[in-house]
């Protein structure tokens, strides 16, 4: 994989120094890295030499081995701090912003989570702490609550000088401008500052039009506002208005790549906070519960084929081809519930568009089916030299893959008209549905078949 | 659904405005909107309306109008232009930025996008123009080329005048330094220039360890970058280190967004670029082919099946019972299959941590395998009183299951490393393994267990 390849090199050389000991060189080559380049070391690492790598960095540049922690997986990072005192974890978290380092103790063990929460909390104005006070998954969760705003009572030179003279701002972009109370009013950009006079009152030049996010705005929300209206940052308001915090696009960032994964996992039945490097009991304690609920789907499939027992050992090659109903339509409905909980997520498909959409899902499905149903029939019949099996099949496929449409996108619409993730649950009442209609009707049809040939002759 | 409330209370509106043609006021209306909010009025208009409005704010503000459309999903702005004339739409384009308007190029049907292209072309310095001298998903082809370059000659102050009087830089955050033939050689922040002394050189303070793409880094490269190092913008240089375009982080989650779809889209054997918008022809015509390799890896899994058409007929209760073996396998190689997919996409799984992945997923597979075998050979035997068709369905599901949780991690990481997107085909494979696996150990086993019985008997 070419790209890492600059990293494979401070791997290599970080392993062999580690090795021999040479903890002088060894830290010298740590400090030069950015912080993500650090995060993708230690993730690549063993497990103790990461622990022996990353001690060694935080005693002597905290700050950097903290921002590189909060850059690494969230298993990963809890490990890495997991046998620190909670008094120590909240010295460390001191050095980063206070949004990352909410992050890192989201991830901690409960009970330590606790603890470095209440001594952070003990200490007045802690801003770490307050994020605490919002909901998981919201704006005032994920925000930065040092937010860098002027009085609308300054002058444009005066609020450059304000900016000269403030500490720890690092990505100013907007400027937020509040009132006397810290209602947020207006917003001005750096670079219009420097347009006008400097005498020039703030209240003149500053856009009152602005975007914003209130603390109990939901992160997926303030991601889709962010992206849409192309903004650096979405500045966070309390129920009164008043400017609490910052949101920052590569914050919005990671909640994009987190809901994306949330979405493909939660289509397959995997917890959305499991990662490659999750250790096996977690996940098989994630993954058993959906096997069983799908396993009860299962078991109603089979039910259906257990109607038909008399049919197939009549005719055992029925058994041979009703899977091949079942799955194509599976897989059909894959294709539909896919691109409609997608159209969701992203806002394309709303409640003025879905009936069009039905009604083209249903073209898409019917013609699918007819289409893959003919190559179906040819080929059985070509294979076992009986033409009515084939005829069955197609018709059994048509039927199946109009369920298939149908339902791919009626089911996910109704779980969200419910309130319901449509990502979560849809895969498994579809894929039941279209178990249980293809068998019951590619053995529906054989049984009446079967009937129809034995008053014939 | 909450979020649109204020963009239906516009729609309405607007719908109403074009009933009773009160065009002063539609078009007041239309252009208090922001180009995102617009963008999604039109998207939900029905297609007369639709083309009423935009044409209507296209003659009287092509600007707005045409960034509405660099929003808008690729079918419905590709309809929106269709019958203009070439010379129109290059006109129009020259409102809005280069890179936004190199993607309502590439939207156009393909003959009236060449001569769009061929009349922007001619134009010397076209800026688009040259965006398509570069592949599609690369950098060159997204990047923005009116960057804002400073000589490193100037000083501080010198720098700020330029800035002053540059126009067209609307979001500009990192300032790009360059040398007399346009090397890149650093990069200084806004608010860097302002904490300094007028006098001082730019060589002095700007920073020279930098981030940079070239014109031919893949598009989901530049966005891993841009999202791991959580920078604003990336200068983009061509092979000799010129400095020629910028990409700015909107950008980027663009391409996030449109990689995730991708992901989701291929693991369920949909084409990227479909989206609910899309005509049901064209759908069937994307969709049709993957349906079609799923029918002849069907058709395999049914040849299996066929192998043992005997013992089926002796035995009914093998072709009831079989779907569930072959389903509970899809849907455990799907689960690893998605996670080890995502994690390559993420870049958390790396042929360094391939190893330790692998066991892990063989540990879940066979632990789920026992697992939900024991509670299915329960029920089984439960249902039909037979306890060995219990035993049988139990083995045959912890062999399922262990393949699956094999092949789920193998068969992604071979196709990376031969090169091929491993969401892209590892679906179809997996589930033709997990089929044919399934029928083979049920049956297989199965056929046993009647030889024996018939030798014991």
């Amino acid at each position: 994989m070419p790209p890492h390849r600059r990293i494979d090199v401070v791997l290599d050389s970080v392993r062999r120094l580690l090795r021999i000991g040479a903890t002088a060189n060894l830290l010298n080559l740590l400090q030069k890295q950015r912080p993500a380049d650090l995060a993708q070391v230690f993730a690549e690492l063993h497990d103790t030499e990461r622990k022996a790598a990353f001690s060694l960095l935080l005693e002597r540049n905290a700050r950097l081995a903290m921002e590189a922690l909060s850059e690494l997986e969230a298993e990963i990072s809890a490990g890495l701090l997991s046998d620190r005192s909670a008094e120590d974890i909240a010295r460390f978290l001191h050095e980063i912003p206070s949004d990352d380092a909410a992050v890192i103790i989201e991830r901690l063990p409960e009970e330590l989570s606790t603890a470095v929460l209440a001594l952070i909390q003990a200490k007045p104005g802690g801003g770490v702490g307050d994020l605490f006070e919002y909901e998981e998954q919201t704006a005032g969760r994920i925000m930065n609550p040092n937010v860098f705003a002027l009085s609308e009572d300054l002058t444009a030179g005066e609020a450059i000088t304000a900016l000269q003279t403030a500490r720890d701002v690092e990505m100013v972009f907007y400027l937020y401008v509040v009132d006397a109370r810290r209602h947020l009013v207006g917003v001005v950009s750096l670079r219009r500052l420097l347009l006008v006079a400097p005498e020039t009152p703030l209240k003149r030049i500053m856009t009152t039009d602005l975007i914003s996010a209130r603390v109990d705005t939901d992160q997926e929300e303030v991601a889709r506002q962010v992206a849409s209206y192309n903004i650096l940052a979405i500045p966070v308001v309390d129920e009164e208005a008043k400017l609490v915090g910052v949101i920052t696009v590569d914050d919005v960032i990671d909640v994009i790549k987190d809901e994306a994964t949330e979405d493909i996992y939660r289509l397959a039945g995997v917890s959305g906070d499991e990662r490659v490097a999750t250790p096996a009991g977690e996940s098989l304690r994630k993954r058993f519960p959906w096997l069983v609920i799908n396993l009860a789907t299962a078991f109603l499939a089979a039910a259906v084929v257990g109607m038909f027992q008399g049919a197939i050992s009549q005719w055992v090659a029925l058994a041979v081809f009703m899977p091949i109903v079942a799955g194509m339509g599976g897989n059909a409905a894959t294709q539909t519930l896919t691109v409609v909980v997608r159209g969701l997520a992203l806002g394309e498909l709303t409640w003025s568009n879905a009936r069009q959409a039905l009604f083209k899902e249903i073209v898409v499905g019917v013609s699918n089916g007819v289409g893959t149903g003919l190559i179906a029939a040819g080929v059985a019949w070509a294979t076992i030299g009986d033409p009515s099996i084939g005829v069955l099949l197609a018709l059994a496929m048509t039927i199946n893959l109009f369920v298939a449409g149908t339902a791919g996108t009626l089911i996910p619409l109704g779980l969200r008209a419910m309130k319901i993730d449509p990502a979560l649950a849809s895969t498994v009442f579809i894929t039941t549905l279209t178990d249980v209609f293809g068998f019951f009707s590619f053995l529906g049809l054989g049984a009446l078949f079967l009937r129809f040939m034995h008053q014939g002759g």
